[in-house]
């Protein structure tokens, strides 16, 4: 008898049928005999109606507020659930993120859970429950309730798991879990059995949308393995978990492709120190996040002068654009050119730790392919470089065949 | 500076455009210097959606979670009231009703009131915040939510109004006031300026459906006076209270014409001790509500034998029929004869205690109109007869004319 968590995401629990599909899937493990705590969602497209709502009321909807409205979305899916168990004859209790004991800070719409005290879960567990719970939910000390932001299912059910000393903890999704790269790009992509939680960060900041960091942090911190795996079928998932030894046997776990993001280049910034401070205070004071960050080789002779390339995400490109054009007297770069036209095309693996010649393989393999490495930027166990848009399938198909083929 | 307890049905709150209204008069008060306590009901047509969902799920939803689902309801329509007082940059905050310190009994989808734990609210009211409560909603000693029941809105103010001693409760609604009959049908009906909780309880159970008995009830008990007047206009509407001595100087309060009851009669039955006792006890059983009973004069000569007439709801006449068929062996009565073809008129008036002379007034003015009496039925405030339907409008109109014209 193991104790398992399960989340299922609002597509999983998009509707009243998709609902009983869940029950069926939660019920068949009940009757196997193991203690199943879900977590849910609210039913996809629930949210944003809600938003929509409250923007009819006010522009900018205060938090506190914002947090009890959307509250409702999960709550309306936990009862939903735990009916369908019972139309199955399988006993089941509903629960808020409040009654099920998550504990957050007081920053409303993007809360952190501080503590969770599961006994209410626990004794609903122990008296035969299968125990529903809404995920992105909790309530501060003095009572108020909070929401987690982005991703905050995946990090109620890490949480829980964690909290509860679970035996296995399932992220249900509608793909079949992590894959070596996009299937819909490179057809030869493979899932992966188990990834660690620093390759599976890599892979979520890097376009591989499956997770937000944040719950693979939080799980990673707790030693939470967790399962990725798919609500459509039954097939094994990815296994995400610390990094064991033999994970360094395989050199490159993942290709990822990230086709969001805009280059800016400040041409002949004069060489001085505190340039950069400048330009990047004035960039993270407008919130814009900066993700690669190059300095280029001087240009000509004269005075000491580099190039000063740096992303951001496409949509924060005109911000961005206003801040350095506002910079230019205070600095006295030449020019400055945005460039929309780019990809980002990475590799992540633990084993390039302990493998040398990783980057001039994927350095060589796009030179074959005749294309332009723009920008790179590296971690211990990541290469990132800049391309064309254009190139960025082709190339990460050639990278893929060269690492992963 | 008084302390104003307001509620809100769904109709009031039912757009976005609505709850800005309330929030408009709501913001209204608050500048006058009041403290504000508002309470709202779901937007009007939501908890049928939420319904509606729940049998999707399965056809007999179970009763705690259909408190978990329902009360989202509310909890929606707080959020949106709050932002939409900040709209208007008035200090507000929502709570739920477990959050308002609302304790009821564990009778899900009908709890009661136990106590109201008022703190929280206080202590928001003294900052200077409006606070925003869902109706119709409260939590068990466990922490289990639980709803109200109909008219539960009305219930959550009443019995905030007690709790926090609050100077006024106004009871918003989509009509002006209680009024001496039904405009629709008495052109000459008139609004009153004030009702004590009798007569407000007998018109409720007859047909004058402003509130739920339950809500009147309480106000009776613990003292609360309201008032019921309209979200639609500035017009003051009908103070419900105690009964005061100059009430009596008014015979008659109301007429109200109840047009959804059926009549059934059992001929001769056999004149025993027991037997009304086995008719009303196989009624009850099968949950039919029975309202008036009248036995009638025995009829011919031989065994003795009665006619029993008693009414139901028109809804719940096939059920008691069937009920009334299967006790035909048993009992032994020549026939029954159901007549869904009644309307029933009553008058009430604490003032008929002390004025003889009401009832024959009122069979009088019938008589003259040439409309024959079926059954009556009186009590110490109140006279109702049962009439053929098709002179309910002609006879309520007479009586209103004789009385209150």
């Amino acid at each position: 008898m193991a104790l398992i968590v399960q989340k299922f995401g609002g597509t999983s629990v998009g509707n009243p049928e998709r609902i009983k599909n869940v029950a069926r899937r939660v019920a068949g493990y009940r009757q196997k005999g193991d203690q199943v705590v879900v977590v849910v969602s609210a039913m996809s497209g629930v949210t944003d109606g809600l938003i929509k709502l409250a923007k009819e009321i006010m522009p900018l909807p205060t938090e506190r507020e914002m947090d009890m409205l959307l509250a409702t979305g999960e709550q309306t899916t936990i009862a939903l659930t735990a009916m369908a168990l019972h139309a199955l004859d399988i006993k089941a209790v509903s629960l808020t993120g409040p009654q099920a004991g998550i504990l957050t800070d007081d920053v409303h719409t993007k809360a952190k859970i501080q503590t969770i005290a599961p006994k209410q879960v626990h004794a609903l567990l122990d008296s035969g429950h299968v125990v529903i719970v809404a995920g992105f939910q909790g309530q501060t000390s003095a009572g108020h309730i909070t929401t987690l932001g982005r991703g905050g299912s995946d990090l109620t059910a890490i949480a829980l798991a964690a909290a509860l000393k679970a035996d296995v903890c399932q992220i249900y999704t509608d793909v079949d879990g992590v894959y070596t790269a996009d299937p819909r790009i490179v057809p030869g992509a493979r899932k992966l059995e188990e990834i660690s939680y620093d390759e599976m960060l890599e892979l979520a900041s890097l376009g591989a949308k499956v997770m937000q960091s944040r719950s693979v942090e939080f799980a990673k911190k707790f030693g939470v393995v967790f399962e990725v795996r798919s609500s459509l079928n039954g097939n094994r998932g990815t296994i995400v978990k610390e990094e064991t030894m033999n994970m360094e046997d395989v050199v490159i776990r993942g290709v990822s492709l990230d086709k969001n993001q805009a280059k800016i280049t400040l041409v002949a910034v004069p060489d001085h120190p505190g340039v950069a401070a400048r330009v990047f205070k004035a960039i993270g004071d407008a919130a814009i996040n900066v993700d690669m960050i190059v300095q280029n080789i001087s240009h000509g002779l004269g005075t000491p002068a580099t190039d000063l390339s740096f992303t951001v995400d496409k949509p924060d490109l005109p911000k961005a654009r206003k801040v350095i054009d506002n910079l230019k007297a205070d600095i006295g770069y030449r020019e400055a050119i945005a460039d929309e036209n780019i990809g980002k095309l990475s590799i992540v693996g633990v084993g390039m730790r302990s493998h040398s010649g990783v980057a001039a393989k994927m350095f060589e393999t796009l030179a074959k392919e005749k294309i332009n490495i723009e920008m790179i930027s590296t971690s211990e166990i990541k290469i990132s470089v800049v391309i064309e848009l254009g190139q960025g399938e082709q190339a990460m198909q050639a990278v893929h065949q060269a690492f992963l083929g």
